[in-house]
């Protein structure tokens, strides 16, 4: 894109054009995941209804569930009070964000019952095999 | 902090030693702030129970709370899968997490009938100059 619109030149976007974007449940308030969205993947995230993020391990637009078929149906867009970050209220198709096969990324709870340690404490729903086969 | 311990070294922190935070309402998931820590500041966190952050801006630990009483008192840290961005569940006292007085800073709601525009759409509780006085 060129020109950005008003509503996209008002976000700051870091230094490599990209802002953070959180996924969260629209029917419970679950945190699904977080990724990274430039202009073009925001305003067609806008335009289609579907989380388009930015793949900073590959270089392009990740249209969520276009392997997996766990694409995000948003039905909210929200962008906090220094315009750095954005929040999408969706609706995740197949109950599983994370390419692990569980329903969220965050499945690391720090247990701080002595040394602190990070354990896997949620559920792998479908193994990631049978995701990204 | 020199050598860091195991649950801190497992984390990938950004360029400038710092990962993103966020703070989620523990008792009905709202999504509060995000804001960033670096290692000391999570390890704060962690041993206190209560959320300090790295202020960018100020370049120093922020004990969120410190000047306006929102205390944040966590009760759940979080890593996601790939170790990039922490969730922290939190009490909120005061029920405000953002400068601008509201609950949350995520209070922009993108409105798409006709050209897309940026609506704040939730109410301030208290004054931002009866906050920070």
């Amino acid at each position: 894109m060129n020109t950005l619109p008003d509503w996209l030149s008002q976000l700051r976007f870091d230094e490599h054009g990209l802002i953070p974007a959180i996924a969260q449940d629209a029917a419970d308030g679950a945190i699904l995941m977080v990724a990274w969205m430039n202009a073009e993947a925001l305003a067609e995230t806008a335009a289609g209804g579907h989380a388009v993020y930015w793949s900073r391990s590959r270089q392009r637009l990740w249209r969520k569930g276009e392997e997996s078929g766990h694409v995000q149906h948003v039905s909210d867009l929200r962008l906090d009070c220094d315009g750095d970050v954005i929040l999408l209220k969706v609706e995740q198709e197949g109950g599983i964000a994370c390419h692990t096969g569980r329903r969220s990324c965050f499945f690391q709870r720090l247990e701080t019952k002595g040394q602190p340690v990070w354990v896997s404490v949620d559920p792998i729903l479908k193994d990631p095999e049978q995701i990204y086969k």
